[in-house]
């Protein structure tokens, strides 16, 4: 009969293998998180320029102050104290296509377009992209953001040190060409935002787009858990609703 | 009228902070996920023994290969693969009082037994715990595990890392003591487990007990990406429906 | 071996069978989805009046506004459309010990003290009840509203129903005793909220403490679902970021 | 400045109102949890056959014993038995594309397909679906069953009740062109499926296809408790986690 697969990890009574490593002896103390996280996904130990890459990710992935997911975490803290993983699955939950996890969605369109002509000029491959976003009226992932209208600092800075690390490739010349195609196009400056600035230097590492919406998912679940830590030392949530319910429009 | 108050993060058009720190400036490049995660959580960059202990204690709660969790988080992907983030939702969810969340509750059971008598001998504060939980039939949180009969090869490898860090203290030696005198109680080996052994190294570095579970999250977060990847390329969440069926008793 | 055992339903090639009926020939277009709910909880086809209760329950607690739960679905739902189960279970993860959830705790301690002295007094058991809650500094579960300071009007209809189902018994009896025992120990009105009617009714009607969880997450999710098929249309999960973000005062 | 709106329900210190009545004297007692379901989604309080085919639904949708969306949820259960509405969230979050959530895909295929072509020939609709899912290699949402090779006896018993309440129509009849031209095209039956017959009901009930998988939620929200309820007296959960690993293969 068949079986189930897995190449990740296994265990004996007295020993306990991840991607062939022993855990104890060699793993534990020897190697950091960043390290583990990308063995674990990856499958092999990833070089120091990928874990430079992979830490400076996650950093500038790790929290944005209030968002949406924070709101969620909070507030389903307020009625549940009993399950801090609850109130971070929560949190978790809107790291969709639309907030964050837009990190993927940017990395398969830049991905896509480049397969497709690889070597297209990155002008003209944007040009095209602006226009079929256009067309269907959808929004381009990784880019806008309601607060950073100006340009999202975190993107300038994971593209220098991308380049540092010898990643910067295909994918940052296509994201960058598409952020001058759309502005033109628009008429006022579309900034490329952390997550979309997140998806080309993935796709320039050579990770899968899955990788991208990974990171962020390691990256606010520290960032969850920083905000539940201080929501059990000084609630939030019930204020939210209070402030919600008072600036709640009265039905006609 | 009132605010909503968070020390963690705020951020103007062109700039963000966390915990005081420019994040562009200041953290991203510049520290490791592992330093970001507990300053976030903690308010304070971490030493150089607090960090190296974290990364030992994310190393070690990272993977266990097809746990609990895992299952849940598989089969959910086959049912939702629209969306990684529900499917390590429904992984993490089961982090909780019984599994891997039990690093919060070894870690509040021995914080509770120091702080109320803080001077207090080991093996009577033990021998106390013990008949307590006895006489509740409750299990004690930490110990046993399913696998590792003979002892978890997690804890004692945590331990000495602890003692190398510097951290060693009542918390280790009071869950040692209760591993003896349980064993002795029961007339066989009751080991502490690794969830236990995180607990009591959490308290030791003095550490909030929800710390522990914490890092259970974030660590679990990485392992469970991890089986997500490889589900995305050779799934198994139907092969698991399947078995589980097959080997389900017929009604009576 | 063991194999693993369920007495809910079964399938064949032909048929499916719950708590053996024939789903298709028995159930679809026989029962409503009230009895079915039952059925499956229960193990049994309820009575009218178990029904008729059951009823009046789940369309109490299906919605209140604007609440904790509801905002955690918005926001989820606003970065992650792809997933409406996502921002469902967002919600529902906060009907936990505090809110919502509330109706088992409620259930349980009004079982646990009528178990332990059956022919107790309902006043007396009461002042043993707030005293201890007090001594201990914890709220008792069941009691206070933000929004319906004068009595939550639900409390008072669910009692009414159960009356006239006949299942008015000890424990609404001793919850009402605990409202004027509370009210009169801290000189203000601690009125019976929905959950805590909820939790003694369902005690009265002699199901188990869980039920009463149970039937608030099923009306609940009908509730969430309601919310989130209006965001689909009239989008407020952006606007409620927005608002928070603007009432967050700014760090020290 | 805008405020959040909603048209579902708010209160005051006194009195809720959910779609503009009130909760406590035009509701709870007055309709049952089908009716306020329908009334809270869709704005409206249901027609007598609405209701009834409502119900078909839900009861069709409550439980088909063993499922990935249960196995999540004992495994969940497992770890965290604090948090029944952690264990239901994790159930409901596998409700998705490929599983159960299906119906809501079908609906969409099926409108899409009547919308574009009003007045079309369903074969020659079913034709040009089964040959454009064939190109783009995908499955075609609602068809095929692992258990019930022979047709879903579901999908049959949900036709005749939709007939007898008057809303058979055109995409109960495209999904039913589409089951021929499918089996005749790959040479063997390929059954519609539960989740694809609610999809094409809804559908023709008139419902937006969010509700199909809106209907989904509630039903596997009452299926769910029900193995939770059983669960927590005659726990499996560890039982699958013994089962999985004793069937998983050794790594290479």
């Amino acid at each position: 009969m068949w079986m189930i697969e897995t190449s990740i990890g296994n265990s004996t009574r007295d020993e306990i293998f991840v991607r062939g490593r022993n855990l104890v002896t060699e793993l534990i103390g020897e190697v950091d998180f960043t390290e583990m996280a990308l063995l674990q996904i990856g499958g092999a130990m990833p070089s120091k320029q990928e874990k430079r890459i992979a830490n400076a990710i996650l950093v500038l992935l790790s929290d944005h102050g209030i968002t949406p997911s924070v709101i969620a975490a909070r507030t389903t803290y307020a009625g549940a104290p009993e399950s801090l993983q609850g109130s971070i699955a929560s949190g978790l939950l809107g790291a969709g296509n639309r907030l964050l996890g837009t990190s993927q969605n940017t990395a398969d369109m830049l991905k896509a377009a480049i397969q497709a002509s690889p070597k297209g000029d990155a002008t003209e491959l944007a040009v095209k992209i602006v226009s079929d976003y256009q067309q269907r009226r959808e929004l381009i992932p990784g880019f806008g953001h309601p607060v950073h209208t100006n340009g999202d600092p975190r993107a300038a800075r994971i593209f220098e040190i991308a380049e540092d690390c010898g990643f910067r490739g295909r994918h940052i010349e296509l994201i960058t060409a598409i952020e001058k195609t759309a502005s033109a196009s628009r008429g006022k400056f579309i900034p490329i935002n952390a997550a979309g600035a997140v998806g080309a230097v993935v796709a320039d590492v050579g990770w899968s787009p899955m990788m991208a919406r990974s990171l962020a998912l390691i990256a606010r679940t520290a960032g969850l858990l920083a905000h539940i830590a201080e929501e059990a030392e000084n609630p939030q949530g019930m204020k939210i609703w209070d402030l919600v319910v008072k600036n709640t429009a009265a039905p006609k």
